[in-house]
C-alpha cells in the first residue's frame, strides 16, 4: 500500500513554515509590548509590525523583487529586527554582512552575494563609499543616519527613517514556499575567501520553535521567557544574533537592542529596562563583569548564555558570584546556530561549586529534533562515555545544506551524510558534549594526543599570565609539540618553570598526559583575535610554526 | 526573479518532519530514563526504543503495510506510547479507539477507518468479539492480557508481549514524506455518526515544538520540563492525549502510565513516584481531589492542565489551596488538540487571588504558530476588548485537513479558510481567549443573548444544588428561553426562587443580562455526559426540548 495522504478541505488552509507565521497571534498577545533601541527610541510591537510593512513597501520601491539579496550593515538595532523580518517576508534573502571583516572580505562577501540593496549606518560609510565602484549589483543604497542630522552622501538614495516614513504599512505579504532561501552570510574558515552559508524559511522557523523549548532542560537552567527582557549581546550579522530575536519576537517578549556595543551604554540599559536574557561570547561576559564594577551595576538574575568559544570555569564562576546566570552553549555559522546549550537535567541540587561549573561551562546538552554523534575518521559512531574522543557530526532541520558556490568544500562539509563541525569532542552517558579540540587545533606528539584547549586552560592558571594559547607546531622528532603564547600581566618574568606549573600539577594528578609538558613557549603582548572574538590561531600558526620547528623538543 | 533556493551538497541530510525524529538524541540525553507502567512493570528508554522496534517487526510480519490502519484499544500504558511511535515510524496510521463509545460506534469507526489490524486489551475482549464478524478489513488481532495469564481468545493472533519479546528490535524504519497521514480518531459531533479527523507527521511533530515551549507564559505559568514526572489523566485515544506523550518522550522526561483510571491507583501513582505534571478534564480534577482526600494523598506541586470543559474558578481554587498548580487549557479533536494555554505573561505578582483564579481558568492564550479571532457570521474580525462576542476561528499548522470521507463537513469547518470552533468567545486586550458559549448552546431570548456557561456556573453555586446545566428550549413569546436542569444535593429542596439566587445577583451587579432570570428548571438524578466526560447537552436537549416548550414563561 501507499502511504495514506489527507484530502484537504477545499478551503483548509495549509500553513507553511515562513518567517511571517513567527508573527501569527504576536499582536493578539503582545500588541503594546516594547522593543527599545538604546536610550534614542521605543516602539510597540503594533508600531514594529507596521515598520516591517514600511519596510518591504520601500525596498519594493527601490527594486526588489523575490530571490534578489538586501544587505544591511548596522549595529544591534530596532531596524535590523525589521530587516530580520521584512526583507524574508517579502521573499528576498536578508544578507547580515559582518562589519568586522577586513574592507576586502567585505567586498568580497558583497560581491559572491550579488547583493541588490544595501542599509548601511553611517559609521560605515567610508568603506560603502570605497566599495561601491567594485559593487555594480547594487542597485541602492539606503543610508541608516540613527538620529545625527548631516547630510546624506551623494550615493545614497535617502535615508532609513524618512523613507520608510512615507512607505505604506500595509505591504500585501504572501505565503511562499517554505524552502526558499531567508538569509545568507559568510563565515571566515582557516583558508581562503570567507564562505556563504544560508538558512531557509522552514530552517529558521524549526530552530526558532525548536530552541525556545525546554530542549531536555530543567526549569533551573537560563531559558528566555516572556516575563524577560531581552537584550543581544552577539551582533546580528553573527548566524541571526544566535536566532535569539526571532525566538523574542515570537514569544512577543521585551527586547532591547544596544546598538554598537559600549560598556556604559550596556550597563545602563540593563539598570533601565531590568535586562534578564542576553548572550555573547567570553569575551563579552568579561567586558560586561568588569563594565558593571566600574559602574557600580548590579548583575544578579541577568540570564547570559555564552557560545563561540568555550567557557572557562573561572568566567562562570566569576559572573555567579556577582549572580549572574552564565551558562554556555554551542553552535556554529553552518549550524543556524543552535545546537547545545548547557544544562541542568534534574532538580537535584548540586552538590558543590565545581560540579555546578562543569554542569554550566559544558558544550551542553542537544536541542530537540538535533541528533550529535562522535565519529572517527571512518564514520563510526564512537562511545558515549565522557572520555572517547571523536569528531563532532551533527544532523538536525536547520543544519546550512552548502557552501553558497563551493561544491567542494559542500561536499566536505556533508561526508558521509552527517554535518561536519571539524571539532574533536566527548560525549557523556548523560547526553552532555563537551568540546575538547579543534579536528586542526589536536597536538598529536609521540603517537598521543595532547587537548590544547585543556592545555591552554592549564597554562592560563599560572602565575603571571594574562592570556594563553597553545597550538600545535612541527617537531623531527615527535612530529608535533604544543607550543603556548602568553601574555604576561604587567611586570611578570614568564619562565617555562612556571608556565609548566599548573601542567606538572595536572600530570601527577593523571589529569593530562605527561606528553603535554611544555618545552617551549613565546610571550606577545596581545593574542590576535578572529572578527568575531575568537583567539585566530589560524595567525599564530602562521607566526610561529616555522620558527619553532628548530627549537629543542624533549618531555 | 524566482525565488532563491538552496542547491545542497550531494550528501546533505534533510530532515523530514517525521514522527521518528522526534526520538532524535534522546537516547543520548535519557537513555537510562524510565517509563512506568502502573505498579506492573518499567522501562528505561533504551528498552523503550528497543521495543518499539519490536513492535513494528512484529506489526510487519502480521502484514501491517504503509498506509494501514492499525486500531488500538487499551487503557493508557506503555505499550500504547509504543503505538504511539510504531506505527507511524513504519507509515502506517494509528488509530486511537475511543473505548467508551457504545458498541455500534465502535463498529462505525473501524470500519469507516479500514482498521487493518487491531491491539485490543482484555477488558474489550467481549466487545472485539461480538464486532469481529462485521469487521471484514481486520488481518489480525494482538490479545493484550496485562499480566494475568488466562488462555487466549480463538481469535487473536497471539499476546502481546509474548509476541513482541520474539519480534527483532532492528526494525530498520526509514524517512519518508512528512505530510503522510500518521493518526486518526473520531469525534461524536452534535448529529449524526462519529467523523474521522486526521493529522499528519508534519502536524504532529510542529504541534510537539510548539507546545513544548513557553508559547508566550511566564515561567510561574504550568509547563512541563525535563526535571518533571509526567502521567496523562486524559485517556490516550482522546486526541493523542493531547499531544503531551509525544513532548514528554522527545524531552526525555520520567513518563508513568496509569492504565485504566482508578483513583486509589492514581493517588499511590503520584506519591510513589511524584508525579508533578498531569493533564485532565475537570471532572477527573474533581475525582482526584476527592481521592486524595480519603487517603490522605499530599498534592502540592502537582501542576495539572485541565481542559475538554471549562475549568471553574470554585474548582480551580479548592485545587490550588490543597497545592496543586491547576491551569485550564483549550483544544479540540480537530485542532491536535492544544491552541491556548491559561497563562500569566508577566512575573507580576497577582493583585488578589480572584484576579489569579481568573488568569488561569481562561481559556488561555495562544501558542506560537497559532492565529486567532473571533468574527462575525460573515467571516469580519471582531475587536479583541474582552466584550465583544464572535465565533473562534483558528489557522496554524496543525488543525485536521478535513474530515474523513464527509466533504460536506469538511467543507463546513473550513468555510473562509478558518477553521471553525464553532465556539463563542471573547478575547482580551492581553490575548486572553475566553470561551463563552457553544454556538449551538447559545440562548437567544428576546433579541438578547444569554450566556448558557456563565449561567449554569451560577446555578451551580446555589444552594443544595451538586451539578447544573443550561440549554436553550423554543418559546413562542421570547424566542428561546434558558432551561436549567439540574442534580439536587441529597435531601435538598429545589424551588425556582432558590435556583435564581446567585442568578438574580449577578443581574443586580451587572454580571448577566436580567434576560437570565431563570423561570423553568428540571431535575434530574446526574447529567448525562459523552463518552469524554462533557455534559451530553444533545441528550439534554432530545430530552427536554419539547416539553420545555409548553411552560409558563416570563422574565
Amino acid at each position: 500500500m501507499p502511504l495514506r495522504f489527507a484530502n484537504p478541505a477545499p478551503e483548509a488552509y495549509h500553513a507553511p513554515l515562513i518567517i511571517r507565521h513567527l508573527l501569527d497571534g504576536v499582536l493578539t498577545k503582545a500588541g503594546d509590548q516594547q522593543i527599545v533601541y538604546r536610550d534614542q527610541a521605543a516602539f510597540t510591537y503594533r508600531e514594529f509590525v507596521d515598520r516591517v510593512g514600511r519596510l518591504a513597501s520601500l525596498l519594493e520601491t527601490l527594486g526588489t523583487e523575490q530571490g534578489m539579496t538586501v544587505a544591511v550593515m548596522d549595529w544591534d538595532s530596532h531596524r535590523y529586527l525589521e530587516a530580520y523580518f521584512a526583507v524574508p517576508m517579502m521573499g528576498a534573502v536578508l544578507q547580515t554582512v559582518n562589519v568586522r571583516l577586513p574592507q576586502p572580505q567585505i567586498a568580497y562577501t558583497l560581491q559572491h552575494a550579488e547583493a541588490g540593496i544595501l542599509l548601511v549606518h553611517r559609521d560605515f560609510f567610508p568603506i560603502v563609499e570605497a566599495l561601491l565602484p567594485a559593487l555594480p549589483t547594487i542597485k541602492a543604497v539606503i543610508a541608516i543616519m540613527d538620529g545625527i542630522h548631516d547630510p546624506l552622501p551623494a550615493w545614497a538614495r535617502g535615508e532609513y527613517e524618512a523613507l520608510s516614513a512615507e512607505a505604506p504599512a500595509d505591504y500585501p505579504f504572501v505565503d511562499f514556499d517554505e524552502n526558499a532561501v531567508a538569509t545568507t552570510f559568510y563565515t571566515t574558515g582557516t583558508t581562503g575567501n570567507p564562505k556563504g552559508v544560508y538558512f531557509t524559511h522552514r530552517q529558521l522557523v524549526l530552530h526558532t520553535l525548536a530552541v525556545a523549548g525546554p530542549y531536555g532542560a530543567s526549569t533551573a537552567s537560563p531559558s528566555l521567557g516572556v516575563e524577560d527582557v531581552y537584550m543581544p549581546l552577539t551582533p546580528m550579522f553573527h548566524v541571526h544574533a544566535w536566532g535569539v530575536p526571532y525566538i523574542a519576537t515570537m514569544l512577543g517578549v521585551k527586547q532591547v537592542y544596544p546598538g554598537r556595543y559600549e560598556p556604559e551604554m550596556i550597563c545602563k540599559l540593563r539598570d533601565d529596562h531590568k535586562i534578564t536574557y542576553s548572550h555573547c561570547v567570553p569575551t563579552v561576559l568579561e567586558m560586561v563583569l568588569q563594565a558593571a564594577e566600574q559602574t557600580a551595576t548590579d548583575l544578579t538574575g541577568w540570564k547570559m548564555t555564552t557560545g563561540g568559544s568555550a567557557l572557562a570555569k573561572a568566567l562562570c564562576g566569576k559572573a555567579r558570584r556577582r549572580g549572574m546566570l552564565s551558562a554556555a552553549g554551542y553552535g556554529m555559522s553552518e549550524t543556524c546556530p543552535t545546537i547545545l546549550k548547557a544544562a541542568r537535567r534534574t532538580s537535584v541540587a548540586f552538590s558543590d561549586e565545581d560540579e555546578m561549573l562543569a554542569t554550566f561551562t559544558a558544550s551542553g546538552i542537544s536541542v530537540p529534533l538535533v541528533e550529535v554523534r562522535i565519529v572517527d575518521e571512518l564514520m563510526n559512531p564512537l562511545p558515549h562515555d565522557g572520555r572517547t574522543r571523536g569528531e563532532l557530526v551533527l544532523r538536525a532541520p536547520w543544519l546550512t545544506a552548502a557552501y553558497a558556490g563551493d561544491p567542494k568544500a559542500s561536499e566536505a562539509l556533508w561526508r558521509g551524510g552527517w554535518m561536519h563541525t571539524q571539532d574533536i569532542a566527548t560525549i557523556d552517558p548523560l547526553g552532555s558534549v563537551q568540546i575538547r579540540d579543534r579536528l586542526k587545533d589536536v597536538v598529536k606528539t609521540g603517537g598521543e594526543w595532547v587537548d590544547s584547549i585543556q592545555l591552554e586552560e592549564l597554562v592560563a592558571t599560572a602565575e603571571g599570565i594574562a592570556e594563553a594559547s597553545v597550538i600545535a607546531v612541527p617537531d623531527p622528532k615527535w612530529g608535533e609539540r604544543p607550543l603556548a603564547i602568553v601574555v604576561p600581566r604587567p611586570g611578570a618574568d614568564l619562565t617555562l618553570e612556571i608556565i609548566n606549573g599548573p601542567v606538572e600539577h595536572a600530570i601527577a594528578s593523571g589529569e593530562i598526559t605527561r606528553y603535554a609538558k611544555l618545552d617551549r613557549f613565546r610571550i606577545m603582548d596581545h593574542l590576535p583575535r578572529t572578527s568575531v572574538g575568537k583567539i585566530d590561531k589560524k595567525q599564530l600558526r602562521a607566526l610561529f610554526a616555522e620558527q619553532a620547528g628548530s627549537s629543542e623538543s624533549g618531555v
